[in-house]
């Protein structure tokens, strides 16, 4: 598999719109469609559904906190139990009405806190797995590609599950594989620093830390984003740069 | 198939509790499970899974409007796209989960203001039974028995999907076969009236309404209700009853 | 009084926005402030109060039904306690975080299907002023005038509440005084015709309806919409109007 | 004052009941009452708060996270501005409601994980003691009697509040001031225990800790349970008690 796009879709919420859906499906690979606990509703699952079959993309579950004012950012202490069980709820949710599309659900990746808190505590990324695990057919766990990917390939093999590593096109890391905090000078990458990140995961399987060492990152996909024109002008160039790498 | 008995069940809510789940589930044969939108969360929808699976209990969903606080008795004026998404969002959420516990969701009855809905026009019975059939795979509508009962039938014929007509076990039928409002006296049904009036059905296929009219009813499944230990023991009397009956 | 005008604000949800309000503020004279049931989170009626208080607009509670999903606009069947309650929380709610940002709430005007329900059902329209009624100090409700508006003032006079009626600016009206359903074509007015009606209504206390009939309408108020620049745009048109018409 | 006896109310929602507020609230002398983010809905408010004014009972609000499914027992990470304005909110909501039936709410006492996370963290004590200074007239905060009652005090004065501070008459302390775990053994004193803790702390403003140590505790109001007929049996013991103790 070559590098693949992955974009949070169908985050609007009944009359509340979000993200350029639209815009950003034709150029991206996999979707990750929120499952109406942070974001998304019934129709807007099934709206971003019908958008993912008609360009054909592969689509994941995206669950998240059930916390709409919160949009899933904020961290909620659940335990494992509650965990696990609005993972399975909100999975099966979308599963199910993917297949009444005639879509195949391949991967679940958590959002915002949930996966922060997957991220950084192994015990709820066990949650987690166990979760996936107990499901009735096989699913991906997507989760970011750290130094300790090694730890999480394992831990996923004990589990059961296989894993996408995904990397941040247009975000900094900092030395220690994680990502510089979003209110530090340059987490952000702007396009041109952003396509040579993409260029040099591609080519040589690493990326530039903040301080100017080479890190090597496991990739199966990149993240990537569609809530406005520039995003999807970003995933276009991103596409293009991948394209011509092969 | 005899005559089954269906039961309102899981819809308890987080610290709430609700029902004597543990106490009617080894006498019944049909569990309606709450999905999340009027009653139930993920954590008690898991546990009624298990409870209906050691009780060897067929299962099936118990959709409602989204309304916590009205616990889905108050109507909501919904579009027929709306309804539909809303319907599959928790079907699929309770077959994923049920599939994942190893069972097998069988059929829909709708729960509460959505039910009667339903029951009282065309158009919203259509959408009903368009959302069921839609699904990918074929799940039976659990719908009320009038004399209206070949009307739903060929309604359902067309739209490719089978039903299953309910009667209720303790409520008094006016002569157009319609529920006597609960506010009026007589229309629940004591022990001994309630008895007689399963009886009679299982011989005769007929129930007698308010004004001593026979009338004549389609009864796949017994509606009754485990709120209470009233109600668990009515359920013991009536299960006694139709294996006596046979 | 002159002609107010009023507008929906402070429909943004969580990291969902709506609506120009920094834009549609300054233009206004009335700002009707969601309360969180429909649209609105605390933070938002929080941002959306001071913003009114550096524009020197006079506030409102739009209070709507529990919807968040059909934002208000779905019809909900509530008892006459349910929606008193429901309406003296979101009023309660908004008049305390007005008073603690030294903001005095002036009046109530129910959002979305609340609205049209009132509008429509005598006893709905009771339930809603004897809750304002009963609110611990006096607060107006805005309703819609319409040819009733005679009988609604004696309605409210029997409730102990004063009423403002709303015309708008923008909508064709129907002989009977009602709106034009917004299927129909030319339902909304473009710019034009809506300062026509608007110049009318000034000078001369009247609207044309559709067929061309003259319609007396009692106006206290000019229902204007901050949804996007267009509508922005026109508020500050029909502002011109109304200075240049005294 | 004497040592008010204070109890969580109101915490029923919708269809689902909890708490035997009925029998419990003529025993209590302040009544802790939901305002509908994680328990009590607006009709219940309305009822709990007749209740109080039936029984001349002081009332206080209990606001809490947003989470009905949680009971708001999970800690939500919010920031500041977030947690004021759901205070706020909370507050405005149950004081206008008071109002409404003639009573004055008098304080605030935090529901929960958003109670536990008030006591542990300096920065989010603060931000509870600014929401409420910040509102439009004096409320007081009740919060938990610890050896750190004084910094406690310190922190309220520099906000401009009073503070109430309570111990809990069932509960067990270890010897740094908090409460035992619930999981450890001993952790809730049965009777005879809970009556001689009640005792000690009337007449010697001082309690025994687990391991037989005395602790001086600042004690303004005992915290009591009405979840059932044991508790509402403890609250009168207690109550007798302390009238005895006089």
């Amino acid at each position: 598999m070559s590098l693949q796009l992955n974009c949070d879709l169908g985050e609007s919420f009944g009359s509340w719109k979000m993200g350029l859906d639209d815009a950003a499906m034709p150029h991206i690979d996999l979707a990750n469609i929120a499952c109406g606990f942070h974001a998304g509703d019934p129709l807007v699952m099934q709206h971003t559904l019908s958008l993912a079959k008609q360009n054909n993309v592969t689509i994941g579950a995206h669950p998240g906190y059930p916390d709409l004012a919160g949009f899933g950012r904020r961290s909620i202490k659940t335990s494992a139990a509650e965990l696990k069980a609005m993972l399975l709820y909100q999975i099966a949710a979308i599963d199910g009405m993917a297949s009444t599309l005639g879509l195949t659900l391949e991967y679940v990746k958590p959002h915002g806190a949930m996966y922060n808190d997957m991220m950084a505590d192994t015990a709820m990324r066990e949650t987690v797995m166990a979760a996936i695990s107990s499901y009735h057919r096989p699913l991906i766990l997507m989760l970011q590609s750290t130094p300790e990917a090694e730890q999480h390939e394992q831990e996923a093999q004990e589990a059961g599950i296989h894993l996408w590593f995904e990397v941040f096109a247009d975000r900094c890391y900092a030395d220690d594989g994680k990502l510089l905090a979003r209110s530090q000078a340059g987490a952000v990458h702007r396009t041109e620093k952003m396509l040579s990140q993409v260029k040099q995961l591609k080519e040589h399987g690493t990326i530039t830390t903040v301080s100017g060492k080479t890190l090597r990152l496991r990739a199966d996909t990149l993240c990537v984003h569609g809530d406005n024109m520039d995003g999807v002008n970003a995933i276009q160039q991103i596409r293009e740069l991948i394209k011509s790498c092969v």
